[in-house]
């Protein structure tokens, strides 16, 4: 069996989409969840861009082990220092590097000649190798590039040490059997073991089609991100990548990823649940309804004859929608921890002893709990975040032209604060009375509240995302409960505990700001 | 110039995707938009379906003058003499009959021999020709179907009257040139005037690049939806493959569609508001992220030239950016007439004024008006849905650990009642005094608020699902305000009033029961 390896990108592409900026905590929880999903490659951040990426990548290149991590950096000495400096501490490691090879971009952009280009290529993949065994560099814009100029680029790299050669369609433009022409005649035209990666964009929904047929064309890389998230239309999806080649294995004979497709699910929930960004129903693969069947016909077939309209199962990527067992306000820790176990979460005693008390607690109040009630309650206890500060209570009262006003009791640095403040509506009250006793103003930059299952008793899960400082990224906040303003108020304090940890975070490592 | 009919099914299978049932005024609003949108067929729904499947399609067949109406049919008597109602009333209608041709089909769901099938399916398609000169047939599952038995039944069936022969791939397991090599085959085998169309879906991520390249071995009618909505992992994207065509006319060289593309923008919009669903940031051409550039890489390379990460422009879908004036609190009915027009809105006196008035109420409370807000002050004024019931005032009072209540007046039939209720939280206490007051119970199926822009004083807009009535469908309601509880609360009686409108119309309609 040859494998395709599979690259994955979305703390790096994905995560320059924008609102989908993580903190750093969040990109190692993304990464651990992708080592567990065996991608082969996690591409961590682009070292060089910012204090924030450095420490990100650095903190993944500590902790993951059985996949390759891997910071993207131009084709300048700066970059591939700070690169190779951040990936340092992981087992495995790659330096990613690139230099755009299009006449357009060469001109406009660069403002470079085609051998100024190579000459530069060559250095930079030299000066990483010195750092590091494996090393890739990327054609930018390769998919508008001459093929002459390209194998001329190519053979030199390779020359200079560079493994494995990625060619992406960086605008997207590319069609189908285009890109596997394309990936056809370099495979024939260079030996055997350099190995050619794929890096498609979706700007015309073709992004998974034209990553297949670079494979069935011999890449035997694909660079990816789940939920397909990436700058402007996204990266080809991984989750469609995967299945697909699964899928049609009669088409993909002889190859295969090493990816644990039972994972998949689980990475998308986590994936939109870090970067708020969720999947439309009708994403392939991951979207809620792709497993649906809502019309009277279908549902019809698939009870006749499971095959009739299905081409894969929902538990082969994760779904399991065996397990129906509902929880109620009767149902014991016994039962609790069972179905924790069901939906494959592993609690440590103080988490699970935080978690069951909360689920009490809605139980009740609502009548049937649910496993996204479970799950949605999970997520909020296992956020690692110090809790800095800590709602006590909150009160609020509005009337339809009157004054909304909200008043807090928040908890910090073991006192007990309490203010109050009016807003022209309740959601600007609730917010404003933690800016007063915080004492940081917040711009909310995002808010979407979502019902967690149905019925008016439904858990709403609030999102908000908000710019602290104007100097540094925007924080994402999740907050829960059954009561909206209250879930509202949480998510806000989450926010702003992320954000204070954030700062603590880059304080402590101001040193690295002097090395690059 | 060689057209490529699109075949808009938005409002039959994208409307069979779960949560995206939409009612008969909604969906006669869609009709309108995609008739600006200048789709050849829109297939209105599936009049054998449900009393208000048949409405439906029957009144837009009664408003739509440019694009043929057309309506799905199994291949029985009553659902083609269905059809043929609802339709009657254009001036361009289409019947679209259907069986399943694969053997997994015909053998599990069907349990007809392959000669009964082909009986079955002649004598639906001469029934229809009774009513209608155009008629399409499909073969259901002809992606798992024998090429010998397609080319007998599609024989069959030409021979029988039908002008259009659509190929579905039924589960999204063809790869794109699967597809092609499939529809050149009969395409080569079939007289010229024979019109091949498929209809791709997504469940690997490839129904675009299936139905494009369908379209370069012949085809010349694709069957899609805006935003990619339908079963599952949902259908071919429309506006995929109309901006394919036209990015790369280089490939398409000879073949081109009638679509106003300056109208997809708007048309997804629509899409998005009535069902609830809304594209993914990522989503290629309406994704809010699909023309956007956060990256400081690529952000430089745009302004350095245009064209080195653009292959299309965002003007070409309809979605203005360069227009960025935006109103405040001194904006006079000038300057907002002369935003609403370069907004695309079309106003009578009453509702120019209704808006205003509301813009101003708005200006007074936030500083900046965007486009956004206008927009949704906009789609909340046109809503067409009768004032059944009207929100007069609304207050209320929270305590974490309290008793959540809230308070309403509401006018019904000239008079007001007022009410109180508690709930287990704000919004459960706010649509418990809404049913109190109606005497309705609604189960609420789904909830969502989003902030319009950036901004703690953002307008906030809430989506409500609800159903009132267990054998009717769920009735979405929208509400907007600064106030998100206010908001809440408009969506909940929009809900209310929607539902109310909607008994009401197919009250009127009963004798139609009679005659299926």
């Amino acid at each position: 069996m040859e494998m395709v390896k599979i690259f994955d990108t979305t703390l790096r592409d994905g995560e320059q989409s924008p609102g989908a900026s993580m903190t750093i905590e969040e990109k190692i929880k993304v990464a651990r969840q992708l080592e567990k999903l065996k991608v082969d490659i996690i591409e961590a951040g682009f070292a060089a861009a910012s204090p924030g990426d450095f420490e990100a990548i650095n903190n993944i290149a500590k902790e993951v082990k059985n996949s390759t991590v891997c910071s993207l950096a131009r084709a300048v000495e700066k970059d591939i220092k700070a690169a190779a400096d951040a990936i340092a501490p992981a087992p495995l490691k790659r330096i990613h590097t690139f230099i755009a090879t299009s006449p357009i971009h060469m001109e406009y952009k660069l403002r470079m000649s085609p051998d100024e280009v190579i000459k530069r290529a060559v250095d930079a993949v030299k000066y990483a190798r010195s750092f590091v065994e494996d090393v890739e560099f990327s054609c930018e814009d390769a998919g508008r590039s001459e093929m002459s100029f390209l194998k001329e680029i190519i053979a030199a790299v390779i020359e200079a040490g560079a493994k494995t050669i990625n060619i992406p369609d960086t605008v997207g433009y590319r069609f189908p059997t285009e890109m596997g022409a394309m990936i056809k005649e370099l495979v024939d035209y260079f030996p055997k073991d350099v190995i050619f990666s794929v890096h498609c964009h979706n700007d015309l929904g073709l992004a998974t089609a034209n990553s297949l047929y670079s494979v069935l064309n011999g890449a035997r890389q694909v660079e990816c991100t789940i939920n397909g998230l990436g700058e402007r239309a996204g990266n080809a999806a991984l989750e469609e990548i995967v299945m697909a080649i699964k899928v049609r294995r009669d088409l993909f004979e002889g190859t295969d990823t090493r990816i644990e497709t039972k994972e998949i699910y689980p990475t998308s929930r986590l994936v939109a649940s870090v970067t708020g960004i969720e999947p439309q129903p009708n994403k392939a693969i991951v979207g809620k309804n792709a497993f649906a069947h809502e019309s009277g016909i279908h549902q019809d077939g698939v009870l006749k004859h499971k095959e009739t309209y299905e081409i894969m199962s929902a538990e082969s990527i994760g779904l399991d929608v065996k397990d129906t067992i509902v929880l109620g306000k009767h149902s014991g820790r016994h039962a609790f921890s069972k179905k924790l176990e069901a939906l494959g979460f592993k609690l440590n005693q103080e988490e699970l002893d935080e978690a069951f008390m909360k689920f009490k607690k809605l139980a009740d109040k609502k009548k049937e709990v649910y496993d996204e009630d479970i799950i949605a309650i999970l997520n909020d206890t296992m956020d690692s975040t110090p809790k800095t500060y800590e709602l006590i209570s909150l009160q609020l009262s509005d009337c339809s032209d009157g004054m909304p006003s909200a008043a807090a009791k928040i908890k910090f640095e073991d006192k007990v604060y309490v203010d109050a403040a009016i807003g022209e509506g309740t959601i600007d009250a609730v917010f404003k009375v933690i800016d007063r006793i915080s004492g940081i103003n917040g711009k909310l930059m995002d808010y979407k509240v979502e019902a967690v299952t149905e019925g008016k008793d439904a858990l709403a899960k609030v999102m908000v995302k908000v710019v602290f400082d104007e100097d540094k990224p925007a924080v994402m906040g999740h907050g829960l409960s059954i009561d909206t303003m209250l879930a509202s108020a949480r998510a806000y304090i989450n926010a702003l505990n992320n954000y204070v940890h954030m700062k603590d975070l880059l304080q402590k490592k101001i040193s690295y700001k002097d090395s690059i």
